[in-house]
């Protein structure tokens, strides 16, 4: 059982190989770009600049068989779950960052930097909501 | 362009209908089952109760043509752009709540109860990850 995405725009990054990328989605890294397509340009209507949002992208570099790995932080050389870490190898490589909105311009806003390749696709935004704090 | 999602899972709650879900995944409503095919049981090793893991899944009924939207909760009709709502109908429905791990027991972790009907597809399970904290 399956379902397609649609790429609904891409991500602009400094980082051109998956060696490059940081691990998470971090400030002190600057800014990147996330380039939405014109079409659903309009999707971004009352966005503002210092909301939090959750953008959802795909690692379209990822291996989609691995079901065990070692983290890239482990100490222990143990291998874990996928399902416990946040490798981008997984069946379904939907990578998940929480970034602030620096700039909109249009159908570009200017967000955290993230953890991705230069031209990743984009899947969606949704503002953020902190469900732990409820 | 496009990419190929495929069900890991599914997901168990007492809700038949759209109608009948609620918002968000919230504590009070109890709890609900997340049941990984077995061939991903292994992916949730590592795993362990008490863990808070953001779940994808997918809204297989949702409307996906729509770009602005007036929310449940709007007391003022306006529409907004579907980026800025958590609405499921939105052009890649993919669904994410962050929820408890109460029990797990194989292939199947009992969760706090989540917004979705009954036999939802599951995507992907992530360990929660608080980056406004960093």
């Amino acid at each position: 059982m399956s379902a397609e995405l649609n790429f609904v725009g891409r991500i602009q990054t400094p980082y051109l190989t998956k060696q490059a990328c940081p691990g998470q989605a971090r400030a002190e890294n600057g800014t990147s770009q996330i380039i939405v397509d014109e079409e659903y340009a309009s999707a971004l209507d009352n966005l503002k600049v210092g909301d939090h949002v959750q953008v959802l992208y795909w690692f379209d570099q990822a291996d989609r068989h691995v079901l065990k790995t070692v983290p890239r932080w482990s100490k222990t050389n143990e291998e874990r779950g996928i399902f416990s870490t946040r490798s981008p190898n997984r069946p379904n490589p939907i990578a998940l960052s929480t970034v602030e909105i620096f700039a909109i311009d249009g159908n570009i806003m200017t967000v955290t930097a993230m953890d991705c390749i230069d031209g990743t696709p984009l899947l969606d935004i949704k503002p953020y909501l902190n469900q732990l704090k409820a």
